[in-house]
């Protein structure tokens, strides 16, 4: 297997604990926003936004993130058409995470497929069974 | 209101993009956890976890995050008895966060309360209507 096949279709789990201290080293003032199904209330996956990216999606009513790893605005399916119609954004707390409630329009929410070639809904299809070890979500 | 008090119950946005600056300034290396009641989907709140916390949380079978702020390990409700059971700890694709899938046992995962004197299930019990502006979730 490639490395990114290994990391997202193995069985061994390598979690990267440094990926924040590189979002903080890139200068980018962004917050954790997790991505829920409105209607069948799966986590669908975390991302992060910055102002701009919270300002496009209220305005758009379309979940709008900030891409960490390109450092660039990233209006989630605007290139495939698979497009997260926005329900609502909420704010913990503290105000320093946001909750994105929405409705997929396309098959999945994920840029990865499952066994039969068809995209996953949610990036959280493996459970971790002990601190090495993955396995398909039940 | 005092700032804690306009920060969780007022109805201004004053988001904290710094947040993981911080955590990084600090040498803390973790993943952001978004925490769910396996029983009725709510998402409760995102915290983070080391692989201390991961481990723990395995083993115990109960949530355990690592506390940015307090810079230790969170087991959460140890005190107050609100422990959340564990069902499942679940990766993404890229593994770069976590999603632990819980059933809480006491009133509420919210560390605030709601005008009843209730615990909040839920941290996220607010909704963002334009850029600056909160009203109560519907």
């Amino acid at each position: 297997m490639s490395s990114d096949a290994a990391l997202e279709e193995g069985t061994s789990l390598s979690l990267d604990y440094d990926k924040l201290s590189k979002i903080a080293a890139a200068d980018q003032h962004v917050v954790p926003v997790v991505l829920q199904h409105a209607e069948t209330g799966d986590v669908l996956y975390i991302a992060y936004a910055n102002e701009q990216a919270l300002r496009a999606t209220l305005e758009k009513r379309e979940a709008v993130l900030w891409s960490t790893s390109r450092n660039e605005l990233w209006h989630k399916g605007a290139t495939s058409g698979d497009v997260l119609e926005l329900v609502d954004v909420r704010v913990n707390c503290e105000q320093n995470s946001l909750l994105y409630r929405v409705r997929p329009t396309g098959a999945g929410a994920c840029h990865t497929q499952d066994a039969s070639g068809t995209a996953r809904m949610s990036c959280f299809y493996r459970t971790i069974i002990d601190a090495d070890t993955l396995q398909p979500a039940g």
